[in-house]
């Protein structure tokens, strides 16, 4: 069976600097191929197919929750809080058509506004995962 | 292999107006077999099974996001976030069993109170996707 | 086809305690084969493989959403959201590794403040599903 599958955490903040930057994931709870790219922070798909996506993170006090789930260069989809006094969670999912190589990775935007999404050593906030739905030419 | 698969997206904004209204989308992700029907914003079954539904909305100031995940004319769960000052993403999900020309659709609430969901040309903010887990008789 | 999937809600609120607690389900989207038990509140893996998991639940107003998605005894992820006069939507996913007769479960955290989900007999706020996403041995 063809398959693909990951879901990695991060357990701690990340603010936005000057440029975009990749969300890192520093927890793994299941990689079996190394499929996700720790390193970079990216999903490499090993067969051309469909995947599903879902992400979750929190968001920081005082500042935007501004990140985009990014198929190579190009951003797929938003997520994205405008700031308040109250930190919540918040989640987006998509599904791509990947060709083989291609990435999927989640990226902060960055500093045109200070944005920020939080976890902690305690508990795993943020979340990413993805698997393969369907091989093309199954 | 049987398969069904679609994500879609909406780049623009809707209110709600005097009756239920079926969110509709304008982007496609991926939609191999056509079984999502944009005309109609409307998910097909193409075959009797259980399919997994992830929704993601934007709300909009001031206003409630009152949204339903619908199977054929019965809401299955609600997606329901209070008015507020605060713009954010808002999620909900569910496995459905579906047999085949059963509809699944997103129905924002009708005008008791105002309602509206956000997007922009920009940013892909909502996003619906739904695929088969398993077909019934395997 | 060696398969396993759930999707169950909840129609009634609940409120935290002096201990950690089970959130139970009152409502069945799927249970085809009984792999999650109601009377528990728990989804036990009928066999090894990874799993992917999604939650989404809807917070009280004034009180804390603390919630966690636990493999066996130990919480996999977090879902929380700080207290608010607004209720929202929360959600949180994850995909784990399970063994034969592991149980996943979403737990209550105690009273250390209060906290609380929202949901009503009219709608349902409250979902969790799960399923199969590969056999180990595949």
């Amino acid at each position: 069976m063809r398959f693909s599958a990951f879901s990695v955490g991060r357990k701690t903040a990340l603010h936005s600097s000057e440029g975009f930057q990749p969300l890192l994931f520093d927890t793994v709870f299941v990689n079996p191929d190394g499929h996700f790219d720790l390193v970079a922070g990216h999903f490499v798909a090993p067969l051309r197919g469909l995947y599903f996506f879902s992400l979750n993170v929190h968001s920081w006090n005082f500042k935007e929750t501004y990140v985009h789930v990014v198929h190579n260069e190009e951003a797929a989809v938003i997520l994205y809080a405008q700031p308040s006094d109250r930190s919540i969670m918040q989640s987006q999912s998509v599904m791509l058509a990947l060709a083989p190589g291609d990435r999927v990775w989640v990226r902060l935007f960055k500093r045109e506004r200070e944005n920020a999404v939080y976890s902690d050593d305690v508990d795993t906030y943020i979340t990413f995962s993805g698997h393969l739905i369907k091989p093309e030419d199954d």
